[in-house]
């Protein structure tokens, strides 16, 4: 790091007091993927076809790429960045990536930072965006697939489904990060109607099943819990609060999995909606 | 409709019947993207660039696309579309879908369904996907990027943002569809640290407001409402439940729009994660 870094806690803490004041312009004058500087690309859930269009063009054309090391497919990186310079960001602190990415972008190398999935759900991206500008670099979002939609597909499924699941919830449990009063996945269960997935949670399957056995959730709700949706050693593991820690287990999933809990996951028992015009309905009364 | 035709809800029920049993063989061969038949593709939220890769190798190898309407951007039709003959969904009931879908396929004709969004939030795919297979026509599922990772992208913030908002609701306001049992807004933006996704809410901004201010929610909480996020003539306001339904009002949206309730609306206050090794440990203890 050179004299010019400032400790990037303050330039956030900065950037988010400016923040309380008056959003950036530029929300208002950029649309949603469109923008300049470096782009924060979301990369889909693994598959490199599940990559959007933009995010495929901002790869091909970048000289550098800063990635989310194994948490991206490393068929996606061959298939688009082969020409790049690829950066793993796993173990390096924003002290290390932000002088990385500010130095390359002011070199005038096309830089991109990509994230797992969509930068908005549990990635960390604004903390680097914050700190980059800071620094004076420009960077926007280039929005992605998120993992449970691919676990959804997977399924052959719905998140939301008429009167079985009327609402979705992406949540993560409790540990080193939140706290047991901020663990909501027992209030999103107990709700009823909601499609609860579970993020960040397969080393925890078995503490969370039991917390929710503990509350009263009948033990017969179906859970389903899909490893590395949309990768070549993609995998799915169906059960229910009751038993799905011990088919998890067995199968020795510690991390990249997403956790699905409610009737959503077998897509049974739905009513229709279409006959009657709901689906119609939503351009004009949505 | 010939006689051949069923009835497409007791084709859904008996679906729906086998799957209680024990999912699809097609959950465990096929991963997340791919598969077989007529695909439910996920237009994304409206950008033609933030299209997958898939989406859009599939659109263009179409023969007939079954499209929502206005729910797509006609710009993402006139890129991918200009060869293929355009089916618009709105207003044509199952019983009227299945069979052009299913004649088609049975011709010969590569047929793909196109859905905003992602098909598994508020998609009514499944029903449509069902009643095909009943007929005897596979489908599957490719995913899209979703509104309202369009609408973070365009706020410049994340949906989720340590300490700020540990969790992310999509969900819908009651009305025709929910009851008020059914209506959980007010209990996500309770639970405090929830970034709140209304969904197919734009005409109901004034009652849902009402409604949060009556249950004693603060009425300074940021608001944020993205109308058609990505596309040419996205729009963005921002206040907060004391004051947003008055400036939807003014502007004249009733459709359309994405509601955003919580404080990573603003991006503002959150915690780094990154100096700390969270990030990096996602790929080993999520």
């Amino acid at each position: 790091m050179t004299d010019r870094d400032g400790d990037p806690q303050d330039a956030i803490d900065a950037r988010g007091e400016r923040r309380r004041d008056g959003l950036d312009d530029r929300v208002f004058e950029r649309s949603a993927g469109d923008g300049e500087g470096v782009p924060f690309v979301g990369a889909g859930p693994g598959d490199p076809r599940l990559l959007t269009i933009a995010g495929k063009e901002l790869l091909e054309g970048a000289d550098l790429v800063v990635h989310a090391g194994s948490l991206v497919n490393s068929e996606l990186l061959e298939a688009y960045c082969a020409h790049a310079e690829l950066v793993n960001s796993v173990g390096k602190d924003l002290e290390e990536l932000i002088p990385l990415m500010r130095d390359a972008y002011e070199d005038g190398k096309r830089v991109v930072r990509l994230h797992s999935g969509d930068p908005a759900i549990y990635g960390a991206a604004l903390e680097q965006m914050d700190a980059l500008e800071s620094e004076g670099v420009p960077t926007y979002v280039v929005p992605g697939v998120t993992s449970a939609f691919a676990a959804s597909a997977t399924l052959r499924t719905q998140l939301t489904l008429n009167e079985v699941a009327n609402h979705v919830a992406f949540t993560r449990p409790q540990g080193k990060t939140l706290s047991e009063a901020e663990d909501h996945i027992s209030e999103f269960v107990g709700m009823g109607d909601v499609t609860t997935c579970i993020y960040l949670g397969t080393h925890a399957v078995r503490e969370t099943m039991d917390r929710l056995l503990k509350d009263g959730h009948d033990p017969e709700t179906p859970v389903a819990v899909v490893y590395h949706a949309s990768w070549p050693d993609e995998d799915v593991i169906v059960g229910t609060i009751g038993d799905v820690a011990d088919r998890v287990e067995e199968a020795g999933y510690r991390a990249s999995a997403l956790v699905v809990v409610g009737d959503a996951v077998t897509g049974a028992g739905y009513e229709r909606s279409y006959l009657y015009g709901d689906w119609a309905s939503k351009s004009t009364s949505d």
